[in-house]
């Protein structure tokens, strides 16, 4: 629904992190490399009108909090799940954007051996990064636990993996996974 | 969004098999059996309002078709993607149900080894069914090549798997899974 007009790039002018992850989902689908969806925003219904001879309209509805993660589905045999976040912040990634539920849903999933994990991008800088959740976790726990609310840049160069994107795909992840 | 108000037994009042699924879905969640979620259902958001000091109030929304399946997640390092139908015709499963995004979605999914499969409960009967994805394709190309377009109640006795409801929890297709 929030579009970011943001021309942050020549080829890529506009476009949301999940623009560009539908667009690699609909190439890996197309060739037939992994199933993986944008699950929708999850919204609450309270009053449908069925006009005659048209499609029902929703009149009042309301957001949701998501108690899961953005994307899931199956890649070579695995259960992928994995949240998309972008931060204008050039040095660090705010914890505050991720949600607590979306912490105890990644748990879960690699409990029950599923791959989770995190994109993130740096919409000032370009950059794309891939975080385990295995990673991401020790930041939440010293967040918890009365450290900074924050992971630095160079904490991600450091325990991340950089995508650097490309065409078609825009940002292909499914060989970083190969990686975990 | 619709709801069915027959009662069709005692314990379970009036509740859909997404109700009944959803609260299945609960318990396995809360004993660490599997992490598996009904996806929300997808609407396109056309006008949404912002009065001050509320939440945001969706004012235009269409339902759209969905692309894939009602629910999937992950058990026992296995992608599980499902599909639930309720009919309430007491000899046989209309396969006007399902619909042929469904059919390759989870044709997709099998592929890449993932567990596809549908959940159908007869209403009328009180029966549930699990069919696996590759016995419902018998019948969806049978279809496709001019043969009936339902499948027979006792053909579904003889290629599923039947759940017995019960209590907590409501329709246990775990185990099923273990036979597949
Ligand atoms: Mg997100
Ligand atoms: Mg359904």
């Amino acid at each position: 629904v929030k579009k970011k007009k943001k021309d942050f790039s020549f080829s890529n002018r506009g476009k949301t992190l999940e623009d560009e992850l539908n667009e690699t989902n609909e190439y890996y689908l197309h060739l037939g490399l992994a199933v993986i969806h944008k699950k929708p925003v999850p919204v609450q219904i309270v009053k449908v009108e069925y006009p005659s001879r048209s499609a029902a309209v929703i009149r009042e509805a309301y957001f949701r909090a998501p108690s899961t993660t953005d994307y899931n589905g199956v890649w070579n045999g695995r259960y992928i799940d994995f949240e998309a976040k972008e931060t204008e912040n050039k040095t660090s990634f705010p914890l505050k954007n991720i949600h607590e539920h979306q912490i105890h849903h990644m748990s879960q999933v690699v409990k029950h051996q599923g791959l989770a994990f995190m994109i993130i991008r740096f919409s000032a800088l370009q950059r794309y990064f891939i975080i385990r959740f295995e990673a991401l976790e020790v930041f939440w726990d010293r967040m918890l636990t009365g450290g900074r609310k924050s992971i630095a840049l160079q904490e991600i160069e450091d325990i991340a993996i950089e995508v650097v994107p490309g065409a078609f795909p825009r940002i292909d992840y499914l060989p970083v996974l190969k990686q975990f």
